[in-house]
């Protein structure tokens, strides 16, 4: 392979795959001022965790799994590392014992992944850390961000035992910040049991558009997706995917499985169908390593980050 | 929440989902004495089973996940707890070393649940306990009793190993004692190998409906459930629903796993489309936690038996 | 039962499941010289591996797990064990330190095999063993063999780290021998990450066709295999069956997991499709025991095994 | 059996070890207004957890392996439950998402225990909590309360990423509030590797008894318990035990697991060779579940716990 | 290697470890008939077990694990194929449905292994098994058997749950039915928690050796063994090995795991201290392949299985 | 802390240890113009493996597990990074096709190891690794290499499979190409079943001390190494540390386990014996991460290979 400008990922022709230092896709490490374009950051966090925890191994998993990622997209065509510079930037060093602290090192660690006009593409950690992130993200545009948010969980609870932050609350706390604007925030995935049957509609009254798992069930998302880029338009997006919007069958090893979610297959279909928005940074979170025997919930999150590398904008297709 | 005159579970923000002595649902404990309507009972019953065993540690592994189950049904808008008295009943102490000494024991066990008007949601054990089930429920009705069979085996083995009760059995024995109405009764998801091609053909001749998995690939079982609202009329209806009806991946911890199954999203369905049947029990068998390394398996079995709930007569809707 | 003439699996009325030695489908062992039709045969075999190992434990596993499968096919009504005489064969001992020579020692094995008129359905071991063995079988036939490619990928790599032959590399190399006819060769389910955009596009230059996941999602497979069976006329065929081809939330157990695949509802629908074709031979390969902790994935190949025997020619049909 | 006046664990005759309700022992579940002796009593916190968490689910899995005991102690003659009343007092609701809310919940919480006179056996949970136990037992004493702790670690960090309270910190805080009397504590096992050679040193200026791993190697405890017994006088003694202080062969299930510590065998002397102290308590912390596949971990905790019991003053020997 | 007359297991220069049928050692198959010295037999039979089950799969997994075997002993100098003709017999077919039938078919099973006079050495199967072997063998002596009896439990339970019949039961039945001789009877390892001090007295009261593990802590078994030895005196002597006897972190994989055992080292000093003793038989129990995640459990039965291969009257040293 | 001029290993203070990018011990990544007197080398390679294969993931999952280790050594006060100069240096791009030529690859790269004076600490891959190694290093010295080799097996098959280069070969080559000195060789641990009774007396005629397992069994070591260091005087030694040497309770994830080995305690005795001696390298091979499912057999690697650190030849101590 003849030199790139862009850094490449260690090819399995260069390093066997059990091989080489895990960063993500066996990228370089970079840091802040190194001009890259996209960096992927780990948050190795899981204190807003309700049930099973573990997701704080969720950025080192991650890593160690997507050593099998290659760098070209054969179902889209696209060829990320051919016109963006990529970087894994390490992780954020949050503060184990202390919630609340830890939200504020995420926002400052954010805030200056920001200013360096780098997109981020966060490996987590549970659900709370989307709250810090948006927070720094929404600083940089004049309004607010649309998102495409994958879940089981709305994550809109007011509090969870007294708390106002937790894994379940991080967008009620978005939109009261007016850090995101309900009109151009898609939910999908949503299912469960829940604490009311409204729950739900809390949301729809925002004008969110949820699209519950039900509604999902047995087709292909592409017309769904179809729907979410007109109503996303120009402005920016970020892409909030929980890893337990899909069905446990395809990614068991995550804290709060819930039964009848998607399928792998259309876990895909709303990450490529972002191609053309905006994307200004992603996340994906609740991957739990401890219920991740096999490595395969990672090695999925690992691949969904790489599909939402492949949809940023400037990505080349071949 | 306010006080309700009904039992509700443990609220996860009265206590962490991983407190909390585990019942069902984190439900009180109760007995037969207690005014109860719908009792959730364990069999830790394996010994009927011919493969990979371990059923009989279901009941507490299904009752651990439940941990997780919030009281309403998102998708459904049903709130069981609003209407009906729900409680844990504990476990039936079945003779772990002879077969026919607990079948003998269960049957009368199920004698007093019947006699106190508890409508019973049994937490499986091994598939041999239908039979005992079926033969305490028959004693209070006047006519045979329908069956939503969920199951990759038809069960109607006339003996195993020269035996004629094992979990390869029950439902030829419910026929032969008239337990059962085979017109009145649905068999979905049968499916693998067998001793004999006709062995799905017995059920049919016997008037039962048999839809084999391949019937149900790639598509909803919702107008299957129609017809079977049809068929069933105002009878009383049992549901008894093997985790082996669903596809290995979505229920990889069971004891005589075919390839091929139902979706989840089908085996909700099916669940779903009993909602307004004259449901008067029902159980999830044959859960092994041992091949159940994420729990993940006894979660679904947690979240079938509440959609088992959810759809007993009486209960009220958001 | 009654006796027959040929071979019949040991019944779970003689022997319960979890007894008896560990053949496939705990059939009687034989030797090439006992006049077998259909022959299962082990290669424990993993070091043309890239990523995960343990293949090499696949063959053990799968006649473990093969312990579950009675005799008929209740979905297609196969009666294999009525009219073919089959065995197991036990495995080829190869050469654990030296990947050259195992190949020569298996393109021998073989060659032995074809030479005794067995059909052989091959228990993998990674997917390296699939050129040894086409370049035995191709001996025996005056075309080249058309081929049923089920897969996550194309395995047309030139090379892997400088190596011509790799678990990467099979179909490249048996296309330059001419051992298999392009234009008769269907792979299915290919799809993940490349090094390049073109990979796939190589394998349609030669005349293959190439049905990439994403075509097969959210829909049957059957009219696929209409095609297929219309485009393999009545030259001999060859099944090669990795099971990466499904997606890991139905075949865990493997070393280069996909995400996105087929399900296995399709999986089984392209063997079952393979009836009518005049198969010479078939391997399911890649399973890798250590990632199966469930025995399920192991399970699944002996199915497919035995759904590959159900569509030889000459298989009676109840 | 007949009816004893003390609580009896529910026998295996009575119903199968598979089956019953999981508290401690199937000891019947109790409130502090029960007149009890002795209270198991679980804390689900992990919070102050450094490295692998999980240890919110000990309580759970330690009370659903304890079904395997019975009321005797075969090495001691220990009858525990023929002089001293025993219950499970279920859960303390601990605040998931914030520490110190939780460390006040707990001390409020064994504030009640305390004045209710109840002897408490606590199943951690991480070790932070034993702060807020030993501030509430300090409470009822007149003097520091003795301590024979057991684990890899000294805990007694100052600080750990800034905050004063986490599961490497409640020893120096409980010497600081003068809740132990460091010339009256043990700490048996210490290991591993650490910020500074000096750090056990500490430990040691204080007056603490520190009994490093190495120095127990390849011999009995028997000796170092009378020596023990001998410093303890008749004051009151605390049981702090991590489990950790034990090698991970014995109990892999934990956090922080550190190579080369005790042997089971000598962790049973050190709670048997507790007898005849004057134990006002007792916990064992840092179970953590899902890294314990076998239950085994959990169950050595579950026999341990039950070891506490078997040498609280008052215990009948047979 | 030159040709042996005797029966030799197949070595890893003829076939790699992870290949070839999963007989015993790699052994040949044989049967009654065919004049074998030695047979290893499987009894895939648990429904005598009393907590977790599993040990049905023991045979299959221990033949699986014991592929790693190689036909010398290094530490002994035992060169058991050079004098003996050994072989696997394959499996008891036992009804996995009804306790007392089995324990019929496995006498009558014995009756035939005895007269064969094949010197048994069992692959369990829980510990049931051993009441029907001591009855088939004893018809064979003039006198009552000698037992090393290894296990963590006495098993001299009068009943279980109301039966006769149980893995706790075998040696009161035995006993009873005068089959062995308690003065030459020795239980090493004995331990845990029981239903009244004075269980293990009961055993002291019929004049058997007890030794509970408390004694074993420590120290060398070979002074045991010399203690053994002499009071075993030329008679014939049975092995019975129940794995749980040595301590979980040996051998977690079992199903009712008693903490505070013997070590492997002083659990292989059992074996090998039975050297120069009349051995009639052997067997290992109660491995339970579901709780073996490793198979370390499996090939821990397997070498104890080998170790009493080695001591059998007639085994050449080299 | 303050600043030091030699790399420290990241901190648990500043970054949470389920962070960070897994190098070795979280130390900065270096390569061999840096100036380096230590250097953490993983060789990813486990084609030489006879049985259970993956010790390839060995070096990327000890280094994950090594996120726990603290700079200082508690038992030695060994502060290897207050003198030393120690980095992780990646791994070795071994070509895993091809036993051959990795041989090749490696010896090639330590030639570059050794020209650059850094002492290598090797985290392996299988045993097969130390041939070329020792290749490399034995240039650099004008006598043999002494090696301190802690195994179950002796290493010195003249082939395996006909090959002459395998896991179980290496120390026969290096001693027919006269690269290590047998009498200043010591191997701890050999035990099992080999082919020969004779195996382990080869290496005694040729001046090897043999300290077979049962020769360690119930005591300490210390007397041994006292021996050990006067044997090996003032020449080069090189410590080749196979985990296997340890029994499987205390190192489960291994390839080739063999029951009855040397404790974890006696494990650390022997390279804290080391000290004094003039060790020119270590490995540390033969964890197999797919056996290890707690992860604690790679951390248990990861702290030998730091106590081997700790003895190196300048290492300070507090």
């Amino acid at each position: 392979m003849q030199a790139s400008k862009f850094n490449q990922p260690l090819g399995g022709n260069d390093m066997p795959r059990a091989g080489g230092i895990a960063t993500m896709m066996r990228l370089p490490m970079a840091t802040l001022s190194d001009n890259i374009d996209v960096g992927f950051i780990g948050v190795p966090f899981d204190i807003g965790t309700s049930n099973r925890v573990g997701a704080r191994y969720g950025p080192r998993q991650i890593r160690a799994e997507s050593s099998l990622l290659r760098p070209y997209n054969m179902a889209t065509r696209a060829a990320p590392f051919e016109s963006l510079q990529v970087a894994d930037l390490g992780d954020c060093p949050i503060n184990t014992f202390n919630l609340l602290d830890s939200i504020r090192i995420i926002e400052e660690y954010y805030d200056k992944v920001a200013d360096a006009g780098v997109v981020p593409l966060t490996l987590g950690g549970d659900h709370t850390i989307v709250l810090p992130i948006l927070r720094a993200l929404r600083k940089k545009h004049a309004q607010p961000i649309g998102v495409v948010h994958i879940d089981a969980h709305a994550d809109v609870n007011d509090e969870m035992f007294g708390e106002k932050i937790a894994h379940g609350t991080p967008f009620r706390r978005a939109l009261e910040e007016n850090l995101i604007d309900p009109h151009r925030m898609v939910q999908i995935g949503l299912r469960g049991t829940g604490y009311s049957a409204e729950d739900f509609d809390w949301c729809r009254a925002q004008g969110i558009r949820v699209v519950q798992a039900e509604e999902c069930w047995h087709k292909s998302l592409a017309p769904l997706m179809d729907e979410v880029r007109a109503m996303m338009g120009d402005g920016p997006v970020y892409i909030s995917y929980d890893i337990d919007g899909l069905d446990p069958a395809f990614a068991p090893g995550t804290g709060t499985p819930e039964v009848g979610g998607l399928t792998v297959q259309q876990g895909l279909e709303i990450v490529r169908g972002c191609k053309g928005l905006n994307i200004i940074g992603g996340d994906l979170v609740e991957v739990s390593p401890p219920y991740d025997s096999t490595g395969n919930t990672s090695l999925l999150g690992a691949n969904l980050l790489f599909e939402m590398l492949c949809v940023l904008p400037g990505v080349k297709y071949a």
